[in-house]
């Protein structure tokens, strides 16, 4: 890893929970990896079911959801804020520091995995067209390492095979087939999985890929990041769960069956409906 | 046709622009088709691109953009709105009697097209999820005729495949096949393309239903619908063109993208950015 750690300091307590945002369900496989990792922690989760996707959408109009994202988990009196969300990762790039509590993005812990793994320094990159025209992996890896080579494609079709169940689906490899050959055709020798919904399709992807290209799954690279900061005292850790709460804003059967399906095996708390 | 045509007046002259509204760009196959059968009349459209999709969100949060959309119209002066998405439409058909000017919505004139084009009574839809979970059509087919029987298909994938620019395309068709093969064993004579988007795969969905089965395109049904009216002295009538203008809530260039695709052979306006 080519950036400096903080100076490790003695691990402290903060019972106060997690919050987490999303566009919308797919952040709950980032969920479901901190509920694993973290067994004493509590959880906020905030999932704009009413306006997703972001992925489609422009820097200007992400941004404005990702500020009332933020007010909400604020208002909840979380201790620090993951952004479960690549999209909205790469619009907080450019970072908004008068948030008073630490903000976890996806996208430096899923880079700085890529560097670890990859030994050619050739690094795919797929994502969402937001996440994909904004190279906000690019920036951040020729920033952590100016030898490396990135090569990007957006998928739009993969979140809604993933929200439609396609996944181990004939007709689903076919099109991770198309989007990812270009990239295999360039000789990456990794593949970050630069959106949250793509760990649910990563049998298929990593059939595609073969055996000699890693993938980067964010949601593992935060979890990781998560712990080595509470280890260093950089982030407080708590000492018994109290709660784990699933806010939307925007109810429906569909969106109740994917979540599901992302959370397992663990289970989906009771979805609240909120205003945003 | 089985609803009663109310008694014919006079053509009246009525200048104003026509409103049309979607929650993203694919009413944009309507503004097209209006267009073209109706070359002295004016337009505003106004895409919701910023909430883009409705067909995957509940009916209460469909009905508050709608409500939105509308008022957004309704203070630019237009002398009718048409409703120019099946997911929208859905939550309107319990009207909204409040609204000054006549309202327009792709439901029913699909639905009296279906009926007129089918001999068995056997109609399927195909449509988003909201759409479909609604039995919009359903229960339109029904009111207008109690012999028919309706099959219905959520196809969610086919909005993000037109969106991708994958029309015309094996992997479509194979997707197209896998969602409509299940309407064709039940013995359908007549397919309604009950999405906005939808026309835009015209050619596919042709070629896997095969020549004995009618497609019914909801852009042409309503460009009917108004002509009627037109002519027999139920809507005003403009005498010449005098603006189109596009209006959406987010702007993004891989939405000018689909949109000129849409939109061609005619040529898509400037598209004018606006808040709600």
């Amino acid at each position: 890893v080519t950036s400096a750690p903080p100076a490790a300091k003695k691990p402290f307590e903060d019972n106060r929970p997690i919050g987490l945002f999303d566009s919308g369900i797919g952040g709950l496989t980032i969920l479901r990896s901190l509920m694993s990792a973290l067994p004493n922690e509590s959880f906020i989760y905030l999932g704009d079911t009413a306006r997703l996707p972001y992925g489609s959408k422009s820097p200007e109009t992400i941004k404005r959801y990702v500020k009332q994202n933020m007010t909400l988990l604020g208002n909840l009196d979380v201790k620090g804020v993951v952004v479960a969300c690549n999209s909205a990762s790469t619009v907080l790039l450019d970072k908004d520091t008068e948030f008073p509590v630490p903000i976890y993005n996806v996208i430096e812990p899923g880079a700085e995995s890529a560097l670890q793994v990859s030994t050619t320094k050739r690094i795919g990159v797929i994502g969402t067209n937001a996440t994909v025209h904004a190279h906000a992996y690019g920036h951040v890896l020729q920033k952590l390492d100016s030898n490396c080579t990135v090569f990007s494609r957006a998928c739009p079709l993969l979140v809604p095979l993933v929200e439609e169940g396609w996944v181990d689906d004939p007709i689903t490899n076919l099109i991770i087939y198309r989007y990812v050959s270009p990239l295999l055709a360039n000789g990456i020798d990794t593949l970050i999985l630069g959106c949250t919904h793509y760990p649910a399709l990563r049998g298929g992807i990593g059939r595609v890929v073969g055996p000699t290209v890693s993938l980067v799954d964010s949601s593992e690279a935060i979890t990781d990041r998560m712990l080595a900061d509470m280890a260093g005292g950089h982030f407080g850790k708590s000492t018994q769960r109290s709660l784990i709460r699933v806010l939307t804003t925007d109810v429906s059967p569909v969106f109740t069956d994917v979540a599901t399906r992302l959370m397992a095996p663990q289970l989906l708390p009771n979805i609240e409906l909120v205003n945003l």
